[in-house]
């Protein structure tokens, strides 16, 4: 089984590097990367199809690091596949390096930053979901931390996932039981994990992370009961190195000189493997174009119309002229006007219930393959999706969001309802546009806008029918 | 079986106030109170223990109304117990009336805004661990509905219940398959939502939410097996008008006064019953008084201090003069320096792992009770629960927030880890106090300040040691 052997020495170099990178950096978080190790070896040089040549063949099967501290780990394996030269692992969190400290789209590979736990398996639901779209045979495999699980939306992920039957999406879950400042809420009950998923519908199956050979065949199984699959791998943090394995107050501390020496005294030197030769590439796979444009015809009102009518009168001309134009909706698509959209393209609209911190992060995935995402709800509920929304801007995603009821004109339902803190929500967020129309023609204007710009737009909409004020087509 | 048939006229009493209501204010959610009135009648009227004279009893039991929208319900529940005029049932959303669209603590039986879905169940988790804290004999009934079940925060909730093992905890899901724009994820396929409770650590038990007897029988086994239990009840949106009956379109749309016309000839007349007289009174009991300070001795800062650490000390000092006082943590205590407060009085530390939505539910929860929760995190993941924090405010929630590690002083990290967006965040929230202190001395009396003044703070602290500006105890 020479396979299994160049795995376990593969994992031993990437805990290797992921030692001495945060060593030499002096910060960072060695200990989620050893327990993950293993997993990371049979991924990348075990289970994945991937071209190292070009980051956005659609043949790739993507991967999301949504534990985000693991990224010296990500960062190795990336060397250990040739795309970084191995010499530039230790320049890990130097201001000059595309190796940060958490994932982000610096370095070309990583399609969505992460570093805010609890969001990698929304973005993995967006990218199965386009690989659907583009009818292509490629998978989505998400590392998580058995931490993050705590977080909601890993729970609105894993509905999403079932509800979409999305056999082609495949979460690990490095489960090492311990978080930063405690125990995690099940530690080793691994039992207690597999419920919650079984129950969110998903096919979960449990396994020692150490044990490279349990690990491929985990994967080699995963979505055969078509449905999405959480592998759940019992591991250590800190696996390798005796003193600080499974102990806790070792979260996001690098070792010290003469503590990374003892270390390699037990891991002993970089094992001798080619870990290159055991990446697998994909079969190769086109996606079809089509026509696109973002021209479309404009609408020639006369009489007072509402912004968010307005609105989804242009998303669905848009949808005419451009097939990478996809929706998503918070159960409110009656109200935002998404409605139009969903019914004229059921196929590229997507019903993300009442869920919003999980529709941005599927807007997230869908825009990383290359979809033009129109994600709407009230905007008052876009709060939700706070911290998604400021990732989605260290990903430099393409994600158009539509906030409508704003401001206190929808009176007697609250102020639980009205859009009041959107623009200072939005307006400090890294390169997002904002824009505000006054009236329906300026509306469709800035549909069309925001499409053709590439980047993260917010647009706001009015409940109630307004004046017109521009001639129609300025 | 006479209750049982005064149940059922009260449960049409709420259903004709609930259309009658929604009617005249021409706007509101009548669909979603019908669904739900059978349960409410058993809760107000049946199951709950409460002193109708007074909110504020520590002896009652507590109702958070998650499903807000079903505000109508609620305020027809209250009329029927004696504490509205009936009569004033019909200003329900005029600007002059404390009968808001979804509720709000201008009425002061509300102790948490609702309206925004999903966040009931954590405020529910925090006044049923008050109660814990209290040695009270009460307990805590939640109403959610099942479109709100695909929040994240929900599930949050769950596991904190079942990790603190809140068996004096209930929450009842008014389970009528239709969300605003189409059916719900699950529908009536209950058995999959009582999974995934019983898999988040719960008792479950599937009811037809429409039948008195079961509803009482469910409510009354409650909590017997030593867990939180969920009462999944199986219901009909509209129920009792055959026209809205189990009908998408109907969500968030009052009848016209020819249709109320028609559901009352269906309904018939007001059924003749006097509520009040079900109303259980609980049995008296006293909380405890401590004596209680916000007076601490301060300390005398001459190094260079981090803001945070002097945040952590002076938490620990409080917590030694003011037993009110509680602290609340999402798994970064030893960051925050929170952990000082965690350590020293660990009957009022509540870890909420990496689960910020609900952490801030909690807070409110333990606040409505009168307890004064120091919740804290890095800023930059108090985004995850900006919504909540909106919400806290409309609640007139006595929170104090802490967040750490602001602005780009630690660099290396990333910006996915640095507070940047966080005073955009706060300062538009209405009533919020934002404290920025200088420096340890300024942290400590901030600090102070925060726990004496009423109302919801947010105070942010740095990383690194800074220098001393102030002399001490100024």
């Amino acid at each position: 089984m020479a396979r299994i052997d160049d795995l376990r020495k593969i994992a031993t170099r990437l805990r290797i590097h992921s030692l001495r990178m945060t060593t030499v950096a002096g910060s960072g978080h060695p200990t989620t990367c050893l327990s993950a190790a293993d997993i990371a070896a049979c991924l990348f040089f075990g289970e994945m199809r991937w071209n190292t040549k070009d980051p956005f063949d659609p043949a790739n099967d993507e991967f999301v690091l949504s534990k985000g501290h693991a990224a010296p780990l990500l960062w190795a394996a990336y060397a250990e596949a040739g795309i970084i030269p191995l010499e530039h692992l230790l320049d890990l969190r130097k201001i000059s390096s595309d190796l940060e400290g958490h994932p982000t789209p610096r370095m070309k590979w990583v399609k969505a930053a992460t570093g805010s736990l609890g969001q990698g398996l929304s973005v993995g639901v967006g990218m199965a979901l386009a690989q659907r779209l583009d009818k292509s045979p490629a998978r989505t495999f998400v590392l998580l931390g058995d931490g993050e699980c705590a977080e909601g939306q890993v729970w609105e992920a894993a509905n999403a996932a079932a509800y979409w039957k999305l056999r082609n999406l495949v979460a690990v879950v490095d489960v090492n039981r311990l978080g930063q400042s405690d125990p995690t809420m099940h530690q080793h009950d691994l039992a207690a994990l597999a419920r919650k998923f079984r129950a969110f519908g998903w096919d979960a199956v449990v396994i020692d992370g150490h044990k490279v050979d349990r690990i491929l065949a985990a994967l080699k199984e995963a979505g055969k009961k078509g449905k999405p699959t959480a592998v759940l791998a019992r591991t250590l943090k800190g696996k390798g190195v005796s003193f600080i394995e499974d102990k806790n107050g070792w979260h996001g501390k690098p070792l010290k000189a003469d503590e990374l020496a003892r270390a390699f005294e037990e891991i002993g030197c970089l094992p001798d493997v080619d870990s290159r030769k055991f990446v697998h590439k994909p079969k190769p796979f086109h996606k079809k174009k089509a026509a696109s444009s973002f021209d479309f015809p404009r609408t020639n009102y006369k009489e007072k119309t509402a912004t968010r009518l307005a609105y989804g009168n242009a998303l669905l001309s848009l949808g005419r002229v451009n097939p990478s134009v996809v929706a998503v909706d918070g159960d409110v698509k009656n109200s935002t006007y998404a409605d139009k959209f969903f019914e004229a393209f059921p196929g590229r609209s997507f019903q993300s219930f009442i869920a919003e911190q999980n529709m941005v992060g599927v807007g997230m995935g869908l825009a990383a393959k290359g979809y033009i995402p129109f994600i709407a709800t009230f905007a008052a509920f876009l709060t939700r999706a706070h911290d998604q929304l400021r990732m989605a801007a260290y990903s430099l995603s393409n994600i158009k969001v539509c906030g409508s009821h704003v401001g206190v004109s929808i009176g007697e339902d609250g102020p639980s309802q009205m859009g009041l803190e959107d623009l200072a929500m939005f307006r400090p967020i890294p390169g997002c546009v904002v824009l505000y129309p006054g009236d329906a023609v300026s509306s469709e204007a800035c549909v069309a806008a925001a499409a053709a710009h590439r980047g993260m737009v917010y647009l706001r909409t009015s409940r109630p029918a307004t004046p017109i004020l521009y001639p129609a087509g300025e």
